[in-house]
């Protein structure tokens, strides 16, 4: 925690050189970077994984070859690093069902993303679109297979989208739509830009093993320890990652997974490795939900027993009620980034 | 330009204060960064547009419900501002065919993207996913009304992808799949990389009007004066655009359109806006490209003679030669970023 300071220092310094910024702040960036500006070693974008298929359908118009050559099963990846970011491990962030990576960016009521706020902390963050899902390509050719009567209608992939009044209670706005659960933190009244950030799902359609999960190993590889930060349908990847290879991964945040490790399956891959499962509040409230926190903190007891570093975190157990599913959108979500980047600095260490 | 060498020596300052950076560099990002850390105002990413409708298709999964709510159409937007920006436009970056808003980001061999670029030069830079691509929400409902038999496969929306050895020739690498033009500044030996840009194509499905169009005109408005700079298929959105409404169209950047207006349509729209349509190498060597050069050059002359800004500018004709239809990605990206900032700076000017 030495370099914050003194970094916040150099902002102020450089505030007093900088120039005012052109573009007016449209309403969703009002809100943004309380603490003025960033200061970033480098950034960009990149690809992790891959499978080059030929496929015959790969197009019904005349203007694109029905045969050719595609690549698919790639995880896109953007990062940034921050200066002085001296010897923090850097943060892969996972995003949920029916998401992209923009889960990580600014909240649906324009303040500071995670993405942003551990930057700030001096985290390197890396946020990924799983595999099939926003930046990383979708397999469309079966769809054009049954188009032109090549295939059956049942062979289409498995794709869904997540109605809003569905999302509604999987992500514990309140028990059922409209219904709101009292104390609720997310910030509805700007639930309009949320929905907007969900896309369809293919999840059921993509091969096994999971290329999402494949391409998180060769991240984790590349970036010679990172700690692999997931969200509800991708809660389990970092495990299933770790199990794949220990190579890479320095330590794992789950949060709300759709499911942990089952408490009867082999705890070897988890031995040793900080990880730490969190949860926001009224989970006793959903049926969905409660079954899995248990689940949880069953693996919990199990790989701890075996050699495991395993910490449930409820947070109305620690006194902080009001959270969704969506902890990252939450008007508390910068209070409890400060609280997982403690977290991570505790337990996980930094780089030797 | 008063700006740039003042920054550069706070960024000295700074490197003087700075620690290492911890992650190690991997190979796509070893070329990052020439100019030291870059200073951020702020940065984020919110949507534009929308469109909420309601399906009983969403989903074939009993874990969702198939009845509900979705929103899209809406357009995502990544944006980020440079300290010291002083009065420079925020430039809009628009994707073409099968790509995404990643185009812009880190070059295949992993260089500087011109998003980077143009935040060096000061320009603040909003990068999109045009609809139902990437991070802006596909619709996905006809898929599974043809899925469950309650629509004929012929309904399935038109979905394409470009092959690899179709694309080549597009995208003028050379004549045909595997020639390479001589001379040619792409980055082939990182091709790999950049087919894995490559996504589904759902353009032919989008309603009408064009919902990216539609978008690019409320975030120019937002934006209170921006320069829309698109590429190839979307090369004639900032014109329809521009059409749609002038409110907020500073100025127009086409690179290789896939289309110019006809040279025989309203020119009105047009009047007294700087617009540049540039245009790389090898263009005569290809069938696809040549007529659409010619008719740019046809629209220019019509705009001119009505009190347009039009310019044409073909880098061979300046002398600049190897340049592929992905001058983003070629090997002088950064000089005819470098160029470009230039002749926005001359034409486009700055806020008052």
């Amino acid at each position: 925690m030495f370099i914050l300071p003194r970094a916040a220092g150099l902002f102020a310094l450089l505030a007093a050189f900088a120039a005012p910024a052109s573009a007016q702040p449209a309403p969703s960036e009002t809100a943004r970077s309380p603490q003025g500006p960033l200061l970033i070693e480098r950034q960009g974008s990149f690809f992790v994984g891959g499978r080059t298929l030929r496929s015959d359908t790969l197009s019904t118009q005349p203007a694109y070859a029905p045969s050719g050559t595609i690549t698919v099963d790639q995880i896109y990846v953007r990062y940034q690093v921050p200066a002085g970011t001296g010897g923090k491990r850097p943060l892969v962030l996972v995003h949920g069902c029916c998401l992209t990576g923009k889960t990580w960016e600014t909240t649906p009521d324009g303040r500071m993303g995670w993405d942003e706020a551990f930057l700030r902390q001096g985290y390197p963050t890396y946020v990924i679109d799983q595999a099939w899902r926003g930046r990383s390509a979708a397999h469309p050719t079966t769809i054009n297979a049954v188009r032109t009567g090549q295939a059956a209608a049942d062979t289409l992939p498995t794709v869904f989208a997540a109605g809003q009044e569905d999302a509604w209670a999987i992500f514990r706005f309140g028990r059922r739509h409209p219904e709101v659960f009292p104390g609720l933190l997310f910030p509805l009244e700007a639930q309009e830009e949320f929905w907007k950030q969900m896309v369809p799902d293919w999840n059921f359609a993509v091969p096994t093993p999971n290329p999402t999960v494949v391409g998180l190993s060769a991240l984790a590889k590349r970036l010679e320890g990172a700690v692999l930060v997931s969200h509800s349908q991708s809660g389990i990847y970092p495990f299933q990652t770790a199990t794949m290879s220990r190579e890479g991964v320095a330590g794992i945040v789950s949060i709300e997974p759709g499911a942990c490790p089952a408490a009867d399956s082999d705890m070897e891959p988890y031995k040793g490795l900080p990880i730490l499962v969190l949860w926001g509040d009224f989970v006793e409230e959903s049926t969905r939900w409660s079954p899995r926190l248990r689940a949880c903190r069953d693996f919990a007891r199990a790989a701890n027993a075996a050699g495991g570093k395993v910490e449930v975190a409820v947070l109305p157990e620690m006194g902080i009620r009001g959270n969704s599913h969506m902890l990252m959108h939450d008007r508390n979500s910068l209070e409890i980034a400060d609280w997982l980047g403690g977290w991570i600095g505790r337990n996980v260490g930094e780089r030797r």
